[in-house]
């Protein structure tokens, strides 16, 4: 990538983030335990890599920065309520090193900061001005929240013994639409609804990657010590690298799996 | 009201339900625990009141049937999330008579099922046909959604030695909103952005209202013997009445108590 994109990706990747937190809290009474819980979530963000992907296909579209920054921050908003909903329903104690919202606030909090990160996701799309597409951008994003519902109940009820085919397609069910929607939004933000479909192949294959990199990262972290399934697990290596990026109008995952 | 406008609501009630309920399965694969338990609860309707709030507003600004039927779906599938999450937040058993979702398919199920309504209701709004107004519309459900969190928040902080100022304005917070809306929406429709403020307090009260009616008929009824406050129980009567309606530009709610 070159350097000067790179360099405006990285300035729209703190814009898009600071969006997706103010934009949260700013429908909430300060010093209420929802804000709260919201704002300690969104003061430990993860990598971006969601916001990154979505911001890339915006450049590469020519979307304006701040179009492009509220598309990201929407999909950041969806993944964030995906993340605290995820953790309660997997028991999972930590998240990105800290406690996760339902272990410190409780459940209920965990349950009501989710419902209130995916409608603010919502709002983020239709505050964009002067966009036509709204309602194809709404439609979509619900899509892939059903889908990721439909994926989310799937790794629920699945047993630790599956084969790493079932373990591919849950992961594909699950982060997958979140991925193709990063794709999907600034698409058809452009005007090309026809690549929609397509968007969503890539995303979900994409999805699957990040899902393998991302568990073998956690192998020496704290998941894995909780009942999470780890595709890395089945993989059973540690030698797997990952890059991502978009080139033109191409858009890339690269996993390299050194076995022993 | 004028019978032709009463059959005609009742006609618009049924398509509403009809609709909201469709929508909300049209995305799920049939036969998955989270379609069976989103139709489970969809397949035993409230009395509507929000929706036919809502359509009788829309009938009374010349909206489109088509259009008019969309907002009140959309408020229905929001009413039905914030039931299922109160029930499992509650741990009330019962809904209308039968086992509530997390009582019947589990707490996960619950929860997905609450995100999957949510999320259908800005579908709905986002699937109108040839309206300018659809990211207001959003908006404004995305903060009636913020404000009936907050004030599930409060009502489940609480305690039950409350006196009837404070249950009242709780009542306020976590029903005001959806009525609310009901009014807000089709205002938005119509060109009428100009009454939004106003529509909102009428809601509040409307909410209000609504909610000590509700109760006073809880009192012989399932929920009475759960842990929910009860604002009817502070009224410590059981005279009480009301009728609501629309005539031209006016809403009304007539609540009579009679004091033993």
């Amino acid at each position: 990538m070159e350097p000067k994109i790179e360099s405006e990706l990285k300035k729209l990747l703190i814009k898009s983030q600071v969006l997706s937190h103010q934009s949260a809290l700013s429908g909430l009474t300060p010093e209420t335990s929802l804000y709260d819980a919201v704002d300690y979530h969104l003061s430990n963000p993860g990598s971006g890599a969601r916001m990154s992907l979505s911001l890339a296909a915006s450049l590469a579209l020519d979307i304006s920065p701040d179009k492009a920054a509220h598309l990201a921050a929407a999909v950041e908003s969806l993944h964030n309520a995906s993340l605290i909903q995820d953790d309660l329903q997997d028991r999972d104690d930590l998240r990105r090193g800290k406690p996760a919202v339902w272990k410190k606030f409780g459940p209920d909090l965990a349950i009501n900061a989710t419902d209130l990160l995916l409608s603010n996701a919502y709002a983020l799309v239709a505050n964009i001005d002067g966009v036509s597409s709204v309602q194809q951008l709404i439609s979509t994003m619900h899509q892939a929240v059903v889908k990721t519902l439909q994926g989310q109940m799937k790794d629920l009820s699945r047993n630790q013994s599956e084969s790493i085919t079932e373990g591919i397609a849950i992961a594909a069910d699950k982060s997958g639409p979140l991925f193709s929607l990063s794709l999907q939004l600034p698409l058809i933000l452009a005007g090309h609804e026809d690549y929609v479909d397509l968007a969503g192949e890539t995303g979900s294959l994409f999805g699957v990657g990040y899902q393998i990199f991302d568990d073998i990262q956690d192998l020496s972290k704290d998941r894995f010590a909780g009942n999470h399934f780890n595709l890395a697990q089945l993989v059973n290596e540690k030698g797997l690298s990952g890059t991502t990026g978009i080139t033109g109008r191409r858009i890339w995952l690269t996993l390299t799996w050194h076995r022993p």
